[in-house]
């Protein structure tokens, strides 16, 4: 794409790294901007500089922040007898923006995956029972909710974590409960995989 | 989305203004960047500052450019009797990329759409005339391709080009055209509209 300016081009390049846009996609993009006066690319190049500035992690839950510590780990009105476990941030806004639950959370980085080369040590494990520890010991029975994504790995890394608070578990002062697995609402019977149904059938009720 | 940090959502909310995107897409892309350690961020706001201060528009065929005059127009191997005329930068990049054409470009900056507020006054008619002026007293008969997207807007606005090149036209000096209309390869006549079969029927050769 000689005929490219080569700015565009490396605005382009860009783009092309983020996750579900391909060539065309960028393309489209970056001519957006272009197409644009009012320094839309500006307030997107801030945007993304003062993100990578500002953004830290909170101490407790390692998530995304704007301080150490973060809203939900430092509010009075949350439930500090359910720590919810999630792969990623993002899982973590997923579960606030559907307004289903009141406790806390713990990031844990990702699941166990050793085809993506991440191992036990690359997730924060030793965190997560730091953190069971510190408030199993506050209050009387601490739930811990496995909401990791019903993969593979997601169910291999809840496992893990189920062996990892076997201890705890034993004292009875920690609960370890998994999300249901089932249909979606709205799903189609017809068009569902086995497994799914597997799951459905199993956790009939 | 109280539970975002502020300069996470601001860079969500500058993601959505592209083409195609919505939250959940300008989320995960948000999320990108704060997985990502190496500065990927500062890389994409990087090249996009540098695109938006370095970026020129050329002086003759319009489209966008590293200087005042693209690679295209002051190139000494690209054919000068034949002129097409694109709606934007886009275009000129799609064509150029399919190898298809050796002439000169014009980029109008849209078509007459006054669903859209897109009036004559708003796009480069005056400065097409002056080009096909200049370019035609240059050579013995120059071709202006109509390559407007195949649209209401699009056909109505090639109608207006030709009529405001009438008079070149009578001279014979200039030959206007525009691109075929029918079935795109790899089409299912099953699934063709019916203009495109239309259009095919009546372009059969």
């Amino acid at each position: 794409m000689s005929v490219l300016p080569q700015s565009v081009q490396k605005v382009i390049d860009e783009f092309e790294n983020l996750p579900g846009v391909g060539s065309k996609t960028a393309a489209r993009m970056a001519f957006h901007y272009l197409r644009n006066p009012n320094k839309e690319a500006t307030k997107l190049a801030k945007a993304l500089l003062e993100m990578d500035v500002s953004i830290k992690i909170c101490k407790h839950c390692f998530s995304i922040s704007d301080s150490d510590e973060c809203d939900i780990c430092t509010s009075k009105i949350r439930d500090k007898t359910k720590l919810c476990v999630v792969e990623e941030p993002l899982d973590l806004i997923t579960l606030e923006n559907s307004a289903v639950f009141n406790g806390l959370y713990f990031v844990l980085g990702g699941v166990i995956s050793p085809m993506d080369g991440i191992d036990i040590e690359h997730l924060r494990f030793n965190e997560l029972v730091k953190r069971v520890k510190e408030l199993s010991s506050d209050v009387d029975v601490l739930e811990i909710i496995l909401a990791l994504n019903p993969s593979l790995e997601g169910e291999a890394t809840s496992t893990y974590i189920y062996q990892l608070l076997n201890e705890f578990v034993q004292s009875k002062k920690v609960l370890i409960t998994k999300l249901a697995m089932g249909l979606p609402t709205g799903a189609d019977l017809e068009y569902a995989d086995s497994l799914t149904l597997k799951k459905a059938l199993e956790g009939r009720h």
